[in-house]
């Protein structure tokens, strides 16, 4: 890393609070022992933490604030309750004003979606934001995206939500080009909503640096089929709840088999290491971060029940975006798009709004 | 059960055909030794199969039919190549002019669902008919509709597919009353499409025969929150293909853990029999028969792939509906929806159309 980064943290968001944040801040400052934090929150409360971790006390500034917005302020209240005052929108202040490059916040994602588009604004030719996942499949790992953030999208949002998000897994990945499916409800053109044929038109016709590969179904997510699954926040927000519903049930039903003989109980004790194996790579701790695109600043949001690993993960991610120049990569490419989409210039249809 | 129940059976359709189809009957037929088929396809091919299952050939008429319908075949393709002449047709047909109480395709879904509206067409008051999926969950079992038959309904047709969910849900599970939820992006009032919002507030103030829950999100699917599950089909769609895709993701995580040691290998043999419990629960074939509600006359659609197993769930499923009399139960609950939405007159959105 060439320059010295600055992560800004919402130290009183999330389930657990500070004692959490400070001890997750401590994991990611062994992977990163060159990033600098801002914690912003409580002031007695995070000293306290610090004196536990004294790697994250040297390497971080505190500055007190006297509101914490709670998990279950609506966005509305958040922005009323919390402009200025709250620690959640100081750490992304602290991004619009370049004391921080990237914060992450555990708060509520409503709230902090509503903060970041706020205070720090959409990038020029972004009508709106993307929120992000990281789903694990069958080949590795693919980003799905919107995950909440936009209901309603038309054809030109959805374009623009696939060039952020190859711009994000390029990163993310290490890839070239990786290649981008539009969710729909089968393969052939003529399937589907009219906003999503008609952004599959306009990729397809397009000269964009995207390896467009065509509308995917349900079941490519974990496939794997693409590595860069694009769809609007309704269908997107459901599909992701959805995958986590279903791990869960698999897991229970799991336990229950399991624990129903004596010979399943001694296959259970030895096959422990394979379910510890298995319980890790589905621990939504190890794939925590979802991260906000198309703004103008870095905002990571961290599951808010994330445990310390689930926090130095959501910060190893902003540490990452943030050094290789995430939201400059995306204004480069988006800026490309003003003359594909200008052509097919529709109106923004009356149902659209956000999710927020 | 009172009367004689007829099924007719689209002896050609899905991916292995005849042999398939009657071997599936037989099975049914020991679970209903009082139902009668029609066998509709290539007269010499089915006759080769009835050999082997005297029980079905004695309970079975055969009606021979020159074209069969591919599962590549599109809609469009199927209605003018197989009009009255493909057994796909006839076999709905047969439910039209009252010769069988309900028709059994394993053929292609799009195809089925284009002949199922011509032929059958809608009840009054349904404007668009749905295809429901019925999906495991940590409580039993829940019914999920639309899974594909229409894109973008308004609030009107989705407050119709509450009606007909819950009216299947009733006999699928023997329930006075199931409990219907609106899949949503979150469960307060302003959140989500104009769409589902509006269904939302006429459920919410209708003296219909409904235990409205109010909104569900995805994880709501799988932990079984409500037995009936309203969506629109595009969203629908997603997540059902979304449930098979993370189910299968899972699955292999699991083989690949289970034989990464001789400890884990050990404790695969001790295990067994869970696993076979597991796969059991999670057989495809176990939940096969998507039945398209709405319709003048009941169609099952198996899934292609089904084998014997599978045909005779699916036959299973039409014998079910059809003693129960569905149709006629959603014709009289659909009747009260004519004054509870006329007040909501609203325009067919112009991006409305439908999957097939």
């Amino acid at each position: 890393m060439v320059r010295e980064l600055t992560i800004s943290l919402d130290g009183m968001g999330g389930d657990i609070g500070p004692s959490v944040i400070v001890a997750g801040a401590e994991i990611a400052h062994v992977r990163h022992p060159e990033i600098r934090f801002i914690l912003f929150g409580d002031e007695a409360k995070l000293r306290a933490e610090l004196e536990k971790s004294p790697r994250v006390a040297d390497a971080s500034t505190i500055v007190h604030t006297d509101v914490a917005i709670s998990m279950d302020d609506k966005p509305s209240q958040a922005l009323r309750r919390g402009r200025k005052t709250s620690s959640m929108w100081q750490a992304i202040d602290a991004v619009r004003d370049g004391r921080a490059q990237a914060a992450v916040s555990a708060g509520n994602t409503g709230a902090l979606m509503a903060m970041a588009k706020v205070i720090l604004k959409t990038l020029p030719n972004v009508e709106r934001p993307a929120l992000t996942a990281v789903i694990p499949t069958m080949r590795s790992e693919s980003v799905l995206l919107d995950v909440g953030a936009t209901i309603g999208p038309d054809e030109k949002q959805l374009v623009q939500f696939a060039v952020m998000g190859q711009a994000y897994a390029r990163i993310l990945f290490g890839m070239e080009r990786p290649s981008v499916g539009l969710l729909n409800v089968g393969e052939e053109e003529m399937k589907g909503t009219e906003s999503v044929k008609a952004a599959a038109q306009i990729l397809r016709a397009s000269d964009l640096p995207i390896r467009f590969h065509g509308f995917v179904e349900g079941d490519d997510i974990a496939k794997g089929t693409v590595d860069v699954v694009v769809t609007d926040g309704f269908t997107g927000n459901i599909s992701l709840k959805t995958i986590e519903g279903t791990v869960r049930l698999l897991v229970s039903y799991l336990r229950d088999a399991m624990s129903r003989t004596i010979f399943t109980k001694i296959g259970y004790f030895f096959a422990q290491t394979a379910f510890t194996m298995l319980r890790a790579r589905l621990d939504p701790n190890e794939h925590n971060g979802a991260l906000f695109l198309g703004l103008n600043g870095l905002v990571v949001k961290s599951h808010g029940g994330a445990d310390a690993a689930g926090i130095a993960s959501a910060i190893d991610l902003a540490v990452d975006v943030a050094s290789a120049g995430l939201v400059d990569r995306i204004a480069a490419d988006i800026h490309l798009l003003g003359d594909v989409t200008s052509g097919a210039a529709s109106e923004k249809s009356p149902a659209q709004e956000e999710a927020v």
